[in-house]
């Protein structure tokens, strides 16, 4: 019963598979093999995008804090969410490897922005001349960290603010599959087409080894970044197994199979503990993260049976057997039915 | 006939097993996993260090930058030879991770820098009370970058220069095995116990897809390095696939094998070369590289039958055809002796 | 009418007499002469501090940036209030000098951190392993940039919740005179004996032409700073007229009257607009600022004037004449008593 | 007997002077004053480039680090001689505000880079694809560090290697007067007629407190260097004495003057030492600086005179009376007649 993060889940196999198929020979590094061209174009057209610039790297905050860097001076500052990976787990990565730019934090219910606190925050800066930080791009995190999913009417929304004052716009897509298989919408339409310019496409999360895709759509800054990945000491030498992952989770739509596996698995979670009534829901769970409350004794239950998740707000230590107490639970494309009705038959009906 | 370099062939078989075996079932990410406990023991046990902090990346010049940024201040220098790695080859990495320390650079003629050089170039700088950059860690090559080894006695001589400074010792081991099959030594012996503090241990060169090993002998700098990792983006969160590489890398001296087949390839080359009697060796050939010069038709014969390497001086546009050319051969560990002996074929005799 | 700004005065005849004193003959570079250690001496005679480490730097954000560069790693995060100077005037300046560190925000009423919001901020950093900043010094300014002072127990019940975290403490006192002036309190007793580490003490915007001193308590930090202010461009090489002006502004305590002059023709006009009865306090004037709205007519009136100070909220394009729109007024040591009359002779009454 | 350093002298009466006459009344901070206005017209004036962008900082280095960082991008490198005083002098400021971006050094026998040299350093660079860092401007310094001084002409030289490669030139002017004077030249044909897009134009060392211009010939740089500026704390909040300083320094070819007698100084000092036949002269001393020998019991005659100057190479301790040790000796505008021939007697006829 392991609910505790999607990165603890084994490497489907079909990617262990397509590392073994590529482990044939010599080829060359750095990108300039076979695997690396053939897993480009497989992007280009998984968002309808011949001309974008791709590159591969192994961590999602690698791929988050190149593309900012390569779309922010170090004098002004990233809008995004006050929840944002960027902001709150990447112990200032950003920061680093923008040359000490700034973050301004929207303020959010459910760890989305709406463009009206979006709007609000672009006002609240370059108000000051040169004194204070000058406005950059926005970043947008799709499934949020809270679990929520942004429509691509939400996106276009927030798009729209930051065009009206012509800020670029970065999507951090750590679990882009996840959310595309909960709106129902395409690559493309989740991103170019609302206005987005540039994505971090995860592949780790949903059933990779460890590669994210860093997508511009306008190829332009494909030098600037390739130079800050090399700097940054992100080139792969052996860049073969970078796309040979990336490769193996596309071919046949296995990245949205496998994100679908992991949004069902959620969903009958959710559902259980609807009917449980002893959950209370923190946040809309639209993907493959439920935060919700359970009695403690319940957490107590779970994990004297052995499962796996994250307390997020109160603690165990001395509460009331019935005082509510909140989690994380996290779906991974591994997460079996049986598992979910194992882990539901501890609550309280 | 591929000796362009050695992190173009594949990877071992048993490091993809190793892969394979770590792929069951759930296990927690960033480090907290059976798989990094076991690769860290064994880390400890090859260095003969049972305190060492160790610490896994995936690409060498993380590695190497990683380990200086936690070694330096910014407003010191680090020496290293003019022709180091961490100066050529990685895009200003070092400058980039240290908060923008300099780089001294030792004058060498084969890459290996003497301890005279290296006395003289560290006289020359904190000269100038706070004007001027001061003196930092030293940082050593070893197989260095033009295939020359230094023994334990001349890695011995340099950290005594360095300690006579009070200055730490930086040990980039890229191609490590190599240098120990090379010299015989032990891991302990090339390291701390000739005065190094801290060591890049190279996996990726040498068979597998994607790792190396930093290890402090002096665990108090582990945790800056782990805060400056996360910040740089290097940790990885499914972070037991880089220590699988690692088991499978150091079980039954799989490194040391792989490296010795390496070392021996090359010593079929560079015999065979000397033989030839055409060939001029730019540098000693000490363990899987080779530096040397063969006529311009040579080079043309070699690259018309499908040969691949980097030629490293002068150009065949125009020349004569005895005019020689340098070029540089590397042997990884899938380097055949018939593959070695067809290219020998090519060979004036 | 010139209520701009503490920075748009005339600097003081005393201060430019005493560059004049200092322009005679050769002196050493650096700071390697008699004016700096006077100039030092009695900045330690001020604090009371003999054992300080005392450093002289141009501008009150070089001042802040480097103080908090010596204390800080770029994997932490500063604690400082959401509207301080180092977050909101100095474009990233902090970010920057430090190599990345963030500052954490904490959410002030009248720019005065509370101990226990403080306390919640820091609770709330530091709770993610490596995946978040870990927790820096905290930094406090006093005047505030809203113009309220924190009382020397204020200063110590902040400072108190920061060593319960094991956290250094800076203050930014680009107005220290003024906060002194406004609480009675002595320079050491505002800092190290209320628990302060570090102190940006200004004198720029009372009086100087520019210079501020960075005074460090444990002289342990003395070296580091040196190397970080030349660095940052930051090292006058003709030193003497840096510790000139700092020796003119301590002589006969004009800095304390200077202070003074400037509080008490703050405390004229807001007698004055209290008589009013047109003007409400956006927050308690403790110092020489004052933030008040005034009805728009007024504001036409006063500009028509000519007088010279920033709205803060609000705007006059086609607001009522009776609308209420905040403003900043700032009073500097040049500011006469006849000024401030003529002002608010413009008031309603 | 003060021949350490131009920036050991007192400052201009006329400097100073004009300091006082700016300290009437209000002036608006950060550059939106009337003295700004004007300084910065006359810049224009000099340099004959009335769109020119120009901007005052009160520091050599700082002059330079920023110039540079709007220059350069963090990949890249900067080519300049390996005696370049933002080599050896800036404690790494280059590279901290360039966000790391590393300097090439050009090999030079007296401080002035060849064309052959410089093309040979940046054909040695960008031959790695993205592992080296990418080609950046080339810095070009006169006066240089050694004392000698380019010809228009030799500048020219320079630029146009620099722009066979599409690179930009920058020119660390910190003695930039007396490198005209030297010449003849005027500033315009020292600098844009002859190629170069950006000085460090010096006022610090020829009689000035502390200030320095840089001057973009295109303006597109300016408001980047004016967001840089602030963010390394360079921007004076009292910026007219900053202006009036330059305005002083610039009236009635004051500056041109200084030079003048500071050169005129050092040539009585040549042609003194040349007649003493006792002196070697290490390079050509074309300006205001010269770097000879003499003999060891002199140089003890001279101190024990009180002379103050630095030993270059060599050390007294224990040398033979008649070993010949180097020294440099600045020569300032205030430098008179009097103490030159005061010097010059302790020599040996």
């Amino acid at each position: 019963m392991h609910f505790a993060s999607d990165n603890s889940g084994p490497v489907h196999p079909k990617i262990l598979e397509a590392l073994t198929r590529a482990n044939e020979g010599y080829a060359m590094g750095y990108g300039a093999d076979d695997q690396t061209t053939r897993a480009t174009q497989m992007i280009r057209d998984v968002f309808e995008a011949p001309e974008a610039s791709v590159h591969f790297v192994a961590t999602g905050t690698a791929a988050n804090a190149l593309a900012l860097a390569t779309m922010v001076e170090p004098f002004e500052t990233v809008f995004c969410s006050d929840v944002a990976h960027i902001h709150e787990d990447e112990c200032n990565a950003p920061e680093f490897f923008t040359g000490g730019a700034k973050l301004t934090l929207v303020p959010t219910d459910d760890g989305r922005m709406t463009p009206e606190a979006l709007r609000s925050s672009i006002n609240g800066e370059e108000n000051r001349g040169v004194h204070g930080p000058q406005r950059g791009p926005v970043s947008i995190t799709n499934v949020t960290e809270r679990g929520t999913v942004y429509s691509v009417a939400a996106i276009k929304a927030l798009t729209d603010v930051a065009k009206g004052f012509d800020l670029a716009v970065h999507l951090d897509g750590a679990r882009f599959a996840n959310a595309l298989v909960s709106t129902g919408a395409s690559a493309a339409e989740m991103t170019w087409k609302a206005g987005v310019d540039a994505v971090s496409f995860g592949g780790t999360k949903n059933g990779c080894m460890g590669v994210e895709a860093v997508v511009f759509f306008d190829p332009k800054h494909g030098r600037e970044f390739e130079l800050r990945r090399k700097r940054g000491g992100h080139l792969f030498s052996k860049y073969r197994y970078l796309a040979a992952q990336m490769t193996g989770y596309l071919e046949n739509d296995l990245w949205l199979d496998l994100a679908r596996k992991a949004n069902m698995a959620n969903t009958r979670l959710v559902e259980g503990l609807r009917r449980s009534n002893s959950a209370d829901f923190l946040w809309s769970p639209d993907a493959n993260m439920t935060f919700a409350t359970l009695p403690a004794e319940t957490h107590e239950a779970l994990f004297g049976a052995g499962a796996s998740y994250h307390l997020w707000e109160g603690a165990l230590d001395g509460a009331a057997p019935d005082t509510p107490i909140g989690a994380r639970f996290v779906c991974d494309w591994s997460m079996t039915e049986a598992t979910v009705d194992a882990f539901l038959a501890h609550l309280k009906p």
